[in-house]
């Protein structure tokens, strides 16, 4: 999915939410654990009951792998299911030596080796420049590049003082040598609002996927007013506050009108601040 | 296994060598692509061929995903077929919020979730303390922590200026709070052996796993000379200049000689040096 056609789809729907799957299966309604592929399941519902109010899916690696070779069949059939019209993230914060960084692009961007195609992949940018560039090696994909994640650790190192500026900030400064805004994202997390505008000083056009709205407690008027450029320019992730909105049988219109709900509350931060 | 454990292993063996089993089913040679399973007959020989001479197994995680729930089959079969008495290590750069982080370490280390009980992974640590700690929780198991790696880009980041230090001494100095040398390895490319004396000076007592080594051209001497401690301290690891040193049915063979080679020069620093 290109740029334009990411901003087209965030027009038509009056919304800029991404849903995450971080789907567990201890936390999973328990109806469900009679089925043949709970996980798969339990996404697909998701998916029939959000797709209307999301511009976007991000199945969160780790949930699907800790599960061996049947989460990665889950995942699988996941993606497949995501409609097309909806741009997938594989959450999976890799990044390795050229070579190997290479194979994981196969992983996720290669659907005849692996069985996935993902639109995009979260990159950690630690290992630096190729770590991150056999990623853009396949056409049209896009990667996603830690830069001030939502937790509370990303203090640690994130914030630290390089020559005057922070270190997240060299790293959005530095990766815009490897793609510009039509192959390259940033992870800025929500719980951080006030930081937006140094951030839009450095990478104005860019998308920001933003994490930390709902279970982690950022707020959505705050990432939108500082956030927002003038193609939306956002991808704001909800997951537990979505999907395990109920853990009855009600789950799925559960996670619709949580859905519903910040897709509205988005649409009126489109009028106000696009 | 212990600290005191893989230091008996490396005395018995006069070897501190780590096999990289980054298998490629593109590399691997022809007549075993008949079998079943190749990836695991592969490993299953290169394993039966180098146990004596190494004294640890390093999985890259990517290479196994690049091929989907098949590839994760082979992993677990692999990592089921290497003898206990050797340390494994699943390369696989982890590192997510704290949640998320939970869930991979279930992917690799418990095997009743995942099928894989690995003794150690590697960790980027870009996201900071709880991106790491999750590991932690699993007691007895390892976390591998990037310090200063192997590759071109590692002096994008890893060597920015932070306060007076560079960035990879201060991940060195932040990340002793989280765990000791019982508990944490770090990784330190051999294609910098200049460094190792100012990393020895902040953890003089941790294992250092030195990837670089052979296809990557570390100098295993002088990774030796100035990474060495009172109990050895290293592991070296070698991938491609051991697994693939023949495509033929020769291939088990040529890495025999290989692995055996390199122990051998281990052997003698372990006389020199430790």
């Amino acid at each position: 999915m290109t740029y334009q056609e990411l901003f087209q789809q965030i027009s038509t729907k009056r919304s800029y939410l991404c849903v995450g799957l971080d789907t567990d299966i201890q936390k999973i309604p328990a109806h469900l654990l009679k089925t043949d592929d709970p996980i798969f399941e339990f996404n697909k519902q998701i998916i029939d009951s959000t797709a209307d109010y999301c511009v976007s899916y991000k199945p969160n690696i780790a949930f699907y792998e800790a599960l061996g070779p049947k989460g990665w069949e889950s995942l699988q059939k996941t993606v497949e299911y995501i409609p097309k019209s909806h741009f997938t993230i594989a959450d999976a914060k890799r990044g390795d030596i050229g070579n190997t960084s290479g194979l994981y692009a196969r992983a996720f961007f290669d659907k005849s080796s692996s069985g996935l195609d993902f639109d995009s992949i979260t990159v950690a940018p630690y290992m630096g420049s190729d770590s991150v560039t056999p990623f853009l090696a396949f056409e049209g994909k896009w990667v996603i590049l830690l830069a001030l994640t939502s937790n509370p650790g990303s203090s640690d190192f994130q914030r630290l003082n390089v020559e005057g500026n922070t270190l997240f900030e060299n790293v959005l400064r530095t990766s815009q040598e490897w793609a510009g805004a039509e192959r390259m994202m940033y992870v800025v997390g929500a719980t951080h609002p006030s930081d937006f505008q140094k951030i839009r000083a450095i990478v104005p056009d860019h998308f920001l996927l933003v994490p930390g709205v709902g279970a982690q407690g950022g707020n959505l008027e705050e990432v939108s007013k500082f956030g927002m450029n003038k193609s939306c320019g956002l991808l704001v992730n909800a997951s537990r506050s979505i999907i395990y909105a109920s853990n009855g049988t009600d789950f799925a219109e559960k996670a619709k009108q949580e859905a519903q709900a910040l897709q509205q509350e988005m649409a009126i931060y489109l009028d106000k601040y696009l």
